[in-house]
């Protein structure tokens, strides 16, 4: 028989738990008390909040047979949310974690997601971050919340609205491949049977890998805006675009390259990768402007060029033609929108 | 037809909620970027997070006809979890939302909720305090999660562990009241039938009232130990002596006069009044202990007293006896035990 929650009480599955949760220095109180304490030795805190729900951000079974483990879920539970403050210019500080479980739930999953969440932080290379605290409910689909805070060490937060005209447009990170992967796990191409670069895909959407080094140092270069790439290149960049005021235009010979990237992938299933790389979500890269003259900080690879705001122009075109004559019209994710 | 938050894009319902927000002091950077920037004055921030799930925490439609509507979910995230910021002695800075909702979520609950909130926050006095962020995801129930941030303004946090044999042990705020209110609103008495004293417990039930000048003006006033009582007297009691390593006895004569503020609730539906006082959840009073010779501050009443531990004695007593002779073996909230 397995162990499910419905068979503990809170506090013996806390009991389970808080072993398998990493200790960061930023804490300086932990679980236990009504809140937990974190350093803030600037003076400010950055904090952000990412939920996953079951069936809408993960299946538990998958098409192609794949079942989402409760590692992947803690995983890409921090990596999402320390993404988030990577796109300030922040490190992560702590996190606060909120659980609803159906009673159901098996109880080596719950520990699976603490061991994911302690994995992602230290892998990420986030080790002054740990799980500071939290909250257990029951509910009958999986919930999982993550609060995350930040410290921007005294920097200036790069914020979305800074980009101007004349500024490089440039990215960090993947494009496109937690896409590909997403693609494969909706597909029936059995896991068994993936090339490495296809197994790398699935890896990077179920367990994405931000790159968490590069927000503070693309402060630290002068970015004069940033954001998280959570829901495709074309979606926020357009919301960039707009906090700005001004249109980006997008280097398809660059992008191109990011495709060819996925050509495995993309054959597998018959699919066009360039889709992937413009409105795949989840890879929680960076996008970023810099100045002309900035020398790019390690990773950052130019894609394009910030312009003046035209009315009578996209706010986001492709080699300078409206983006929806080079590819259809999907143009990200929207959790809402039919 | 009623509008329904499938009905509308992310965006759309977003800038539905973001001019119903209060805006507090505390927030340097407020919601549209990847992360809010809270301000954290002495360098330290308090941070907890608590959830409320459909069904599980309310219902929707409650056995006596009383639908809970997105006001009352909204205040009372707003109020429990500045209670545990209260708790530790420190004042609310900002909070971040997440909300999971079923596509057939009416757009004016959504509304209500975020009224709701800032409702709460102005009214209970968190002034500095609003919602700084939030993230928003489908589900097929609803789930609303509030991350709350404080500031202890210099002070020690009081903490659940710093309790010492000899020091009085007292409440402030109400006792069994919100579990008065939650026993009318399962049974099938009409709403509309109520009296003025039902009508109280109803409301404090669904919009609770936590005292948070009582946390700081505690902390100040030399408390050792501080908790926010959010599932039962007796549970919290249990909590807070087992992490201070020493045992409580509660005054049954003090709890009494609780008790009797509930007699015409209880008359109503033939409940014992004292058992709500014990082990009723959700008032979100303060339990804190001081030292044997300190003034109470205002609000604070006496109810018991810190023992030293007995390995022989139960960790709570009611005038010496252990509870479970005086009442039944209820012991408060837990949410996934039988």
């Amino acid at each position: 028989m397995t162990l499910t929650v419905d068979q503990l009480s809170e506090s013996g599955l806390l009991a389970r738990i808080f072993p398998r949760l990493n200790a960061g220095s930023s804490t300086l109180l932990g679980p236990g008390d009504d809140c937990a304490i974190i350093a803030a030795p600037d003076g400010r805190t950055v904090i952000s909040i990412d939920t996953q729900v079951q069936d809408k951000d993960f299946r538990l079974i998958w098409p192609n047979g794949y079942a989402t483990t409760g590692f992947d879920v803690g995983w890409k539970a921090a990596a999402q949310n320390l993404s988030d403050i990577n796109a300030m210019g922040a490190y992560g500080t702590a996190m606060v974690v909120s659980l609803t479980l159906p009673g159901t739930t098996p109880v080596c999953w719950v520990e699976a997601l603490a061991d994911g969440l302690s994995a992602a932080i230290v892998a990420l290379g986030a080790q002054e971050c740990s799980v500071a605290g939290g909250d257990l409910s029951g509910g009958s689909e999986l919930v999982v919340t993550v609060a995350v805070t930040g410290s921007l060490q005294g920097r200036e937060p790069v914020l979305r609205s800074g980009a101007q005209p004349g500024d490089q447009l440039a990215v960090c990170g993947n494009l496109g491949v937690a896409a590909a992967g997403w693609a494969l796990q909706e597909s029936l191409l059995a896991p068994e049977k993936y090339s490495p670069s296809l197994q790398e895909a699935a890896d990077l959407f179920n367990r994405p890998r931000p790159p968490l080094e590069a927000g503070p140092a693309a402060a630290n270069a002068g970015a004069t805006s940033m954001m998280d790439i959570s829901d495709g290149l074309l979606r926020d960049s357009g919301r960039l675009a707009a906090a700005s005021g001004t249109r980006l235009d997008l280097d398809g010979v660059v992008l191109q390259k990011y495709a060819q990237k996925l050509t495995e992938c993309a054959q597998a299933l018959a699919a066009d990768p360039l889709k992937w790389v413009l409105t795949g979500g989840e890879d929680h890269g960076l996008l970023s402007t810099f100045p002309p003259s900035a020398a790019l900080p390690a990773g950052f690879i130019r894609i394009g060029s910030v312009l003046s705001e035209d009315a009578n122009q996209p706010a986001v075109t492709l080699g300078g033609r409206n983006f929806r004559s080079a590819v259809d019209g999907a143009v990200g994710w929207d959790h809402f929108a039919v």
